[in-house]
């Protein structure tokens, strides 16, 4: 019978095996107590298995509160755990509650993180998984060979249709790939979801007519279901190919069942995702994270980006992008989106550590407020890669390109 | 026009007055340079505003990594913002993206908690809420003046539908309340969730039948929403009264989706709770989050209870089933769930600190493990809750009745 295993990595005061099993107990047949009923051919089909236990260092301090029993520091270790498929069968959020649930209140651990799955081959006959991904989306865009450039609609809220039709206007006549809404931004008092739609289309339509390129515009349609399903066939109809959705604010059941419409490009915000992972011994990795919304049928997964404006590492973000390019069963790899406080500077980086272009990188601020308006920051960033990609040092490239030497004028300081 | 507004609890090596605009920058206009299009007009309607700022302790390590400054300690403080309705309309996810989102991302804190949320009068009106709660809970059972009595099937998963429903009679004929599918069981291989509802709604409706009383039973609706929408109506056509749902693994979406039904008390398991709040300084504390859950729809939501197996301190707990006790609009309270190795023994300090009997009390292996078997565990409940509203201490009830003094010997020596 197949099985689906978790690695976590873990801080306890007690024994590595006693915690581990105490781990197990939970997330099959376990309460605080031995049960009737709980016979050995059930525990035999049924249990959680512990797979291994490999020790790591030892704390002074536990990582979080609630610890019941001290002896002699946290132990910390990698813990590998086990179920059969029986369990839980094809249902993603039975599958979460199992891999996580009440794990993280156990009083035995002082810390818990979730860091990576493996998922039996029989997920990619139940589930139609990413659709479009990097091969999807660079055939909507027409993009070949180069990352796609994207923008984010700033301000974030508060922009009438018209004036962000315009704006897209202009972004799209100084070659953009990808726009989208700001997670902010989906039905403000100013700006119905339906008018936006229509005037922001209009844009993009025109321009392709006109140029045979369309620009992807990810609306965001995160929303009550009825909602999101009504909104997912306005973008339809009116040319559209992708939606966004803040995937943790929606949830997984939301987010599928919009995924399983297969006729746009799934933009997945993560937002909400500092929650769940800043805490080095809390909450999930992004390895086990980004497979999760696969499963659901994300296309493009946000990854923040090297130097970003956030508390992320740089090593934490290269991670996320070759998680996002390690094929998942035979779907499309999942576009890793770099953004925040991204302004073209930080692609010589990008590129010398991934030596990748399976990438949507974007720039909000980097490319409104650049000194030659966002035309002037659509090309430089066209600029970075392109020096980025053929070798170039970040200053090599200021000297070589206008636009982009305006950029590190303006942005190069911080 | 009307705001929302949300309480933080921050730590922080910036000065607090500017930490605190970041802040409110990051969730309405923000990005990392100015833009053009960001207008005073448009600020001013649409940015969000920081009302009160009140400063607590400084600590000397940060909570959390990531920050980008030091100036000499992490300074913690409570921090009231509010926005505009005008921003997100009647959108609990992008509500949601707007009072977490990227905030637990700042490298400008150490610490980011949401403690609560006030919603506006307008709420009301577009959204249908919880709609049973306490009221229509107890309506459903028939239970007054004590709390319901309930118990989860044990062990977790792994029993057929005929063990199962074996066991409701059981209990059912013991004078059992309510029973709950274990978060993890949904519909295993050996446990179709069809012939689950079948055997299990036969033995209730018997039952009720003989006797005039309808014993709930949250059977485990989490799913993707096709699914949850069928169940929901199997469910229904069985006779069923009541579907739970994993809050956190299924999603804002889709929960609101089945809450809206209407025809369903739902059950609101909570499990993935300790990744949200363990962490004292990071996630969301209850009383906001069970506002959120109730807009949703939910009618009952776990709070764990008095010395609970797992970390959660017993101040934490009341406080938990304080908010659920507190009216939100002239919607019906929501019904909390005691759980996590209760026996019996915890409804004394229970009692003594809640002073309420609107409590949904469940015990597991407390009921299943009892020395007479589950009857005598469910009559041991009803003597312990007895007791402690007779104002007997836990050593007089113990002395007093047959099958709790059982319970006191069995479990109360943990």
């Amino acid at each position: 019978m197949e099985r689906i295993t978790a690695k976590y990595y873990v801080e306890t005061p007690f024994a590595l095996d006693k915690a581990a099993a105490i781990l197990a107990g939970e997330q099959s047949s376990g309460t605080f107590v031995a049960v009737p009923g709980e016979t050995e051919e059930l525990k035999q089909r049924f249990a959680a298995r512990v797979e291994s236990i490999t020790p790591a260092d030892v704390a002074d301090v536990p990582a979080m509160p609630g610890a019941t029993a001290k002896q002699g520091g946290y132990q910390r270790a990698h813990i590998e755990v086990s179920w059969s498929v029986e369990n839980f069968g094809y249902n993603l959020p039975v599958l979460v509650s199992t891999l996580q649930g009440n794990l993280y209140e156990l009083s035995q651990f002082t810390g818990l993180k979730l860091m990576d799955i493996t998922l039996p081959a029989s997920y990619q006959e139940h589930f139609k998984g990413t659709q479009f991904g990097i091969a999807g989306t660079r055939k909507s865009c027409g993009v070949v060979g180069r990352p796609l450039i994207g923008t984010i609609i700033k301000p974030s809220i508060g922009m009438t249709p018209e004036d962000t039709a315009a704006l897209v206007k202009t972004l799209a006549e100084a070659g953009i790939d990808f726009v989208k809404d700001d997670e902010l931004q989906s039905a403000a008092a100013n700006s119905s979801f339906e008018h936006r739609v229509d005037t922001i289309m209009d844009v993009i339509n025109r321009h392709a007519d006109k140029t045979g390129k369309k620009v992807m515009y990810a609306f965001n349609l995160s929303d009550e279901i009825d909602s999101m399903l009504r909104r997912y066939e306005y973008i339809l109809k009116a040319g559209g190919t992708c939606a966004m959705i803040s995937v943790n604010s929606v949830g997984l059941s939301g987010v599928k069942k919009v995924c399983d419409q297969g006729q746009l490009v799934i933009h997945g915000h993560r937002n909400g995702w500092g929650m769940l992972n800043r805490h080095p011994l809390l909450g999930i990795e992004f390895p086990a994270y980004q497979k999760i919304w696969r499963l659901a049928g994300v296309d493009q997964l946000h990854v923040n980006g090297i130097q970003n404006k956030f508390w992320e590492s740089d090593d934490s973000v290269v991670r996320s992008i070759e998680a996002c390019l390690t094929p998942l069963f035979s779907w499309p790899d999942l576009l890793p989106v770099v953004s925040s406080g991204q302004w073209g500077g930080q692609a010589f980086e990008t590129w010398r550590r991934t030596q990748t272009t399976d990438l949507l990188y974007m720039a909000g601020g980097g490319i409104m407020a650049h000194p030659s308006g966002p035309a002037g920051g659509v090309t430089a960033l066209h600029q970075a890669w392109e020096g980025a990609v053929n070798g170039l040092s970040l200053e090599e490239a200021e000297a070589t390109y206008k636009e982009f030497g305006q950029s590190v004028k303006k942005f190069g300081g911080k």
